[in-house]
């Protein structure tokens, strides 16, 4: 298997749009910020822009093209929304219909697509300043948890803030306080720091989304807002269609992501 | 004439809703911040909401209500987008038509009301840093230029971006862009340093809105994204009705400046 990890993002989404890439992105192109995607009908759309604007946290935006327009203009050169993705889902009313390689077929005039921030961007920070991140080094994917907080609704939508957990020590918890706090397009600092129930979380060895945790001795569960969030949302509140990427199988764009960087 | 540096933000509100306060707001609530004010209906909102968002310098965002919403519920207790502003101007087509103390009369069930961040909240900061504000020493007004550089356009608003000018020695625009960097809701780091030219603006001496400045030798200009911008935009793109506070006639909200800080 060809080792992506020096490729450019370029190169990615080349090999992505003629379907030599056609899984997960988790590894490629290190350095380049990767997006979550979320298209809609621009019916939709101000509300859902709305809804990310209250929980920037949840649902960071790095680009919203005008409807109708699939071409990636602010985050990726000559980048396609339709077809520069591996895997996209389709959502008809609310429901999962299918998987599919290109969205060509589905493409309308009034669509808008939104790139999200995510959180391999802050991972790979985390990695450079020495904080081990436990799902990575054990090969398996980030523990994910629906919470009891409400995010800040709007008309259309509302729904649970999820949550992605990583166990670390109290003292690179403080650190990687420091490191997200200075990331907001890719959900920043975290939102809650150890006692999973006050969160809603009542077993921690039993996320809603993911793997199971380890968890050492003398270890702090951290948690950031997730992802999953918005699409979670998005869901909830049936859309007649909705059009997401598979899960792990981002929109890797040009944005380095040290110049997400605030300070 | 009372001295309101002292007022907490709510009782600001209160004598605005009872036409006490008809005037600027400025070194009102010492502490609160205090925020631009755009009115479109619904069918222009998602694009604003865009232009907001692509121009986050220029229109940092404070909050923006729900269509045909009054109340304010982020950023104020209590507070009514159609009477809590001294005063409002009024744009039919794009064209002043009027000011008037309070909307009522113009509010309508699809109109979308957005609080953008306003520098007087990092100019506090600035001076609580011992870094002097050339123009509130002179008890004058910002001067302000029309730039070369042009906003991210979205499908209705286009425009160039305005910045605002201020002063200062090399040491203390080092220190100012540390600050002015950690507020990013209210206009952010400088735009530009020095060298007005490069920027389009001819002879800063001759603002295109406010005072003329008073620079001393050994002085550079330092350029901070402008509030006014995100109204020119607007106004640039003819709306039928577009409603605004009038210059320096803030909406006084509850937030603390300091909580605007990202570290």
């Amino acid at each position: 298997m060809t080792n992506r990890r020096f490729h450019s993002a370029k190169q990615i989404r080349a090999d992505v749009r003629s379907s030599i890439i056609t899984g997960p992105t988790t590894g490629m192109a290190e350095g380049y910020t990767q997006a979550n995607v979320v298209i809609l009908k621009k019916e939709f759309a101000f509300d859902f822009l709305l809804f990310c604007q209250r929980n920037p946290k949840a649902c960071p935006i790095l680009e919203v093209t005008n409807p109708g327009e699939f071409l990636i203009k602010r985050t990726a050169e000559n980048a396609d929304i339709r077809t520069d993705v591996p895997a996209y889902r389709i959502y008809e009313d609310g429901v999962y219909s299918k998987e599919v390689d290109n969205i060509v077929n589905y493409w309308e005039d009034d669509m808008v697509a939104f790139l999200l921030g995510c959180s391999f961007t802050f991972e790979t920070a985390l990695m450079e300043n020495n904080i081990p991140i436990r799902h990575i080094e054990e090969n398996a994917n980030v523990p994910m948890y629906q919470t009891n907080i409400s995010c800040d609704r709007t008309e259309a939508f509302s729904g649970p803030l999820v949550v992605s957990m990583r166990p670390m020590t109290a003292q690179n918890a403080i650190r990687a306080t420091q490191i997200t706090s200075r990331f907001p397009d890719v959900h920043g600092s975290p939102v809650h720091i150890g006692t999973p129930e006050e969160i809603g979380i009542s077993d921690i060895y039993s996320p809603d989304f993911g793997d199971p945790p380890i968890i050492k001795d003398g270890e702090l569960p951290v948690f950031w807002a997730c992802g999953v969030t918005p699409q979670a949302v998005a869901m909830n509140s049936k859309p007649p269609l909705m059009i997401t990427h598979a899960p792990g199988c981002m929109f890797v764009s040009d944005i380095k992501d040290q110049t997400l960087s605030v300070l």
